[in-house]
């Protein structure tokens, strides 16, 4: 039945990315490595770099194990094995990712040497593997548990929607498992950055006024390590799980509506377009370079992601027309997503880049000091919610009611949600493309901290300077991006968990959605979705605290040092960086469990409770559960958008001042403090939000059968 | 119809009330004012306090008359007066619990060179005339509309559940007027007192290293004058109108179980308890003394406190022997509410106090500066919501069922609301000595001002200082307790509104809630929900962004004192305290006006909108404006919980550091910024944000008219 053509392209698109992938690791790898002393703090980077990943890895394989085996017990095998494989897939995308960048960053600090756009190909090209990886990775995954199951373990069962709702529900086993490990390797990573950083600048730049990346400071490689576990290898797993759970998403809605109308290619829809979305990302890709010497780079990004989306967009007419019985407004509604990743784009631009007021504001606020300066960036930061709901909310409706207004008499509400998936997948097709400008942050700020480690020139640190500052802004708008995307396709997500709710109670989906709802009213069910907010709120404080708490070692650790051993601020003495990268690890994997278990245990206890307390009352475990993953993912979203965001313009507002030549100034240290305060809602627990929002609706779709009646 | 005896001790308790205001304010103005240096410094803050109050009244008073016409315009003149009256009597309140507490300070202050327990007295007996004031005139405002709507409006009109909502329909204009007028008083009042408080400490405290309250910095007065428009004028107004809007809407509740029982005790009961609780207050307020000197102050309020919750549950009892047909299950809604009241207490005093664990954390954190001070004290910001919600949902839970199994069948709903109802009874019977604890807080702060400025000796200080950090304490837990009460009665609030809807469209109100629900599943419903939620971190962002650009200002001003006359600080000339009063005054009156309109205008223009983009989906502006108000109670919610509770932390952890002598260490500097960041969290963006929630509900029950099909 599956028999289109177009069908094709899902593997060979997969195929074509990896085999990408491996071309630009040996286009990189084959760069010259720069002087010894480059190459020597390079070799520290990655060895502090691989041995926390092994150890972290080790830990998420323990609880990952127990996890897969409770879910065998109570679900499954099928589904306790597709949750370890996603586990393994999700930890092996931000595995990749890690090595590339380890391996680009020193290439990037020596090609500085030669040409600024040398340097930036060799920095976008090595988030370019880690973004290509991830994709083809989870799009081949995807598919592949889809066939496989089809066509090794129910053999011989007739094409049904009972088949592929059967295939799919093994696949949202695998997500849950992406999911859970990358709630872990974010959530470790970005407490291992953040408690390196932060202890990093504020003796160093603070008390002994050092400049950043001072080869002095004994904490700078546990924070250049940190770079590339928190951001590299947890956004790698982070943007695994999310592409995985919302093809997924979209496709089990896609089975509604095959079931109606019998054209598989409502649910197929999905992995084509990200299939042809990721070769769109492989030409924008190679087509960022910058013209002349003198252009501002992030021209050169902007460049390569209009041509993607342009791309992107002709294929998605191409696949509406062929795979969508050519019904034209789902067509809008895949533009409606492309246009919203470039409005928050633009929204966060404007909240966290220097040249706008928001940013000003705070450096402003910085003249009467650090008070001033956090009550004006936290207030910032919670203003940046309103444009950003604003564009969600218009985008959410408007590809709903376009997707009603497709639908067949009695069909309004499932063509409508297919309408915001269409439109997430939309926004999706470009997040290879993303990706890469993600995962080059952190290698341009690596490369940064080789050179001034290194002791180059200056005019070589200038140029890697300009990388990193873009760096930092494209770091900031992908964090944007990934926000919406999952606002936009919170509702896919809760969709499929109602479809499994009617799937498990042997109801057909449309006869469901007819008589159910999510009744507010009801005070369990307001309930269940104040504890869903309030599980934001317990989450955040967690992993905020745990960044404080390792933090504060690691500052009395180089404290210290410094104070022990005087010859390290001479210059004359090597400080201990190995004392610091082994502060940032046991921190990190202690205070990684406590807010990684929490939103297994909350929502599935939760289940249960009402399942057992109201057992006449059919509904209560669903409609509670629902609200509860409602609510979450509102609060999630909000709170995420003000952590990303005031973050980002606490960070900028510093480097604002900085470029206004405040340095040492008691203005300058207003904005450290500020910037200090950020680090851990922008790379700790604002990123960790987003892996926890999916999980949610990854966690209730695989155990809704435990509390489902 | 309304003859049950008992109802004669809703005037007689109201007017007892006023009487022993009255004698409590005769008994207090009869005491001395002290040294011509004290009366001085007082005279000097009630000239600022009265300046300042008459100007925010005839901006409130402007707006709302113009309001007042648009609701006599679009809805009807009734409605226009009774919002005028609420608008009126809330600023009333406000007043008095000004007045009599700048005549209280300088008493108080001077009762303190006598003994302890004096000036305890003196204090907390002027808090008290506020409390009383505010609860027995809510009581007779409501009572009194209610009588004089039958008596005179309608009459001749039959008794009916029709007329009764009738005239509940008018109270609720009132309790809007209320609320609006309350919410500029705690905004304008918050702003004001935060800007000069910060830019007191900031440039006193940190920069020019003299101690609180000295008579050196140019900004005390204004900080003085702060304490008095902010924590008793706007803590006044918040008040009344939560008391009003309460009894309104559980007497909302109650018309509908008239209307099926024929008893009109259940509609009465609010109104009788709200008596009962206020007599209760009363007994309670004057056993607060201290056994003898060496006591513990709070343990004389805490026994006042318990006399109170006794006595309370005793009439209680009683009265639902009388008018609930002797259903005790109510009762123990009564008392589940007096324990959450207790409970929420304990939850707040542990995160808040210097004994235990959070502020400790705190307290450690800024050793390492004011960048972990700040993660430290978000994190337990955070953390605090966790305990706090589950009380709430446990006590909403319990009450609801409590209620649901009263009832009679088909009724459980409607009963399981008047369970929550009767909670929220319980908890706010203890309504009137909790607020006396509230502005006993901003009496004690003025005292201690009052003695350090006019340069008494340092036992006095002592007495002082000791009453000020109890007062402390008490403004954080009746923070917590308002909060509480605003959860629980979030249910009674939902239901008002849905039974108003039902009565607009002339649907018995059973029927209504057989076939209603507030569906979350829809995406305009859900979208409606998330723009609720959005609009607590925008309204958070303009309060604390309002704060900082004022403070900004002060600061300016304070440093351009300082330099300009180096005598101020040699202690030869006289600062300037009109100035910074004066820009007090204006950046409250200038930055109060937008987040004070924008939750007007919001859900108006959100109902308005569903109503003319689905006019064939009946439901959608009632469902989507029903889960803006949910979603946006518990938004609000959990952020003053985090504001409120957060900011208490600092404030503690700062006198925590102090009370080991670690004053003008770089750890106290540390906790000075995270005192100073708390500020606005706690007296300006929290409190307000427990009115805003509020706001929401009477303007959705107001407006219903409007968009309600």
């Amino acid at each position: 039945m599956l028999d289109d053509p177009l069908y094709y392209t899902i593997p060979i698109a997969g195929i074509i990315g990896l085999l990408f992938a491996g071309y630009l690791t040996w286009w990189i790898l084959k760069k010259d490595t720069g002087t010894p002393e480059m190459k020597a703090i390079s070799d520290a980077i990655r060895e502090g770099a691989m041995a926390y990943l092994a150890r972290q890895y080790k830990t998420i394989a323990i609880i990952s194990v127990i996890l897969g085996v409770l879910i065998t017990v109570g679900i499954n095998l099928w589904t306790g094995v597709a949750f370890l494989l996603g586990a393994f897939f999700s930890a092996l995308s931000g595995y990749i990712g890690m090595y590339v960048s380890v391996s680009s960053n020193i290439r990037t600090a020596s090609a500085a040497r030669r040409s600024l756009n040398e340097s930036l190909l060799t920095s976008f090209r090595g988030g370019a593997v880690s973004g290509i990886a991830v994709v083809a990775l989870s799009l081949l995954g995807v598919a592949g548990i889809f066939f496989v199951y089809q066509a090794y373990v129910a053999v011989g069962a007739p094409d049904s929607a009972e088949l592929y709702m059967d295939a799919l529900f093994l696949a949202v086993g695998y997500a849950f498992g992406a999911s859970f490990a990358a709630l872990f390797a974010q959530l470790g990573g970005g407490i291992y950055t953040k408690a390196a950083d932060v202890g990093a600048d504020l003796v160093g730049k603070v008390e002994a006024g050092i400049p950043e990346d001072d080869p002095r400071n004994p904490a700078v490689i546990a924070d250049l390590v940190g770079d590339n576990v928190g951001d590299c290898a947890g956004r790698g797993a982070d943007l695994f799980e999310s592409t995985a759970a919302e093809n997924i998403g979209a496709m089990i809605l896609g089975i509604a509506i095959f079931a109606a109308t019998g054209n598989p290619g409502w649910f197929m829809f999905p992995l084509v377009v990200r299939g042809f979305g990721l070769l769109a990302g492989l030409v924008g890709i190679m087509s960022v370079r910058m013209r002349n010497e003198d252009e501002n780079p992030m021209k050169a990004i902007n460049r390569g992601y209009y041509v993607t989306c342009v791309i992107a967009a002709i294929m998605f007419y191409f696949a509406v027309n062929e795979l969508l019985a050519g019904e034209m407004l789902f067509f809008v509604c895949g533009m409606i997503g492309i246009a919203l990743s470039i409005v928050i784009v633009y929204i966060t631009q404007y909240y966290t880049a220097g040249e706008y007021r928001p940013v000003k504001k705070i450096a402003k606020a910085s003249e009467t000091g650090p008070a001033t300066n956090i009550i004006t960036g936290i207030s910032i930061g919670m203003e940046t919610t309103a444009m950003s709901v604003l564009a969600i909310a218009i985008s959410l409706i408007a590809s709903y009611e376009l997707g009603t207004m497709a639908a067949p008499s009695g069909y309004e509400f499932i063509y409508g949600l297919y309408g915001t998936a269409v439109a997430t997948m939309g926004m999706l097709a470009t997040c290879a493309f993303v990706l890469a400008e993600d995962t080059f942050g952190p290698i341009t700020d690596n490369a940064g901290g080789i050179v001034e480690m290194s002791g180059q020139p200056e005019e070589i640190r200038v140029r890697t300077d300009r990388l990193d500052s873009i760096g930092n802004t494209t770091k900031a708008l992908t964090k944007g991006y990934a926000m919406g995307a999952a606002a936009l396709a919170a509702y896919l997500l809760f969709g499929a968990f109602f479809e499994q709710v009617a799937k498990i109670r042997g109801i057909d989906i449309m006869a469901f959605y007819d008589t159910f709802t999510v009744d507010l009213l009801q005070p369990v069910v307001f309930v269940s979705a104040f504890i869903g907010a309030m599980l934001v709120y317990l989450f955040t404080s967690l992993a905020i605290s745990a960044v404080g708490k390792a933090a504060g070692d690691m500052i009395a650790e180089v404290r210290r040092q410094f104070k022990e051993r005087p010859g390290i601020l001479a210059g004359t003495e090597k400080p201990d960086y190995a004392t610091c990268v082994d502060i940032s690890t046991k921190g990190a994997l202690k205070a990684m469990i406590l807010p990684g278990i929490l939103p297994v245990v909350v929502p599935v206890a939760l289940g249960l409770i009402l399942r057992y307390a109201y057992p006449d009352v059919n509904d209560m475990a669903v409609m509670g559960v629902g609200a509860f993953l409602m609510v979450a993912t509102i609060a999630g979203v909000l709170m995420a958008l003000f952590l990303n965001n005031g973050g980002g313009a606490w960070d900028n507002a510093k480097k604002y001042i900085e470029s206004k030549g405040l340095k040492g100034t008691p203005q300058h240290a207003a904005g450290v403090v500020g910037d200090t305060v950020g680090d851990p809602f922008k790379d700790t627990a604002g990123p960790s939000l987003h892996v926890l929002v999916k999980l949610l609706s990854t966690i209730t779709l695989v155990f809704a059968v435990l509390f489902v009646v």
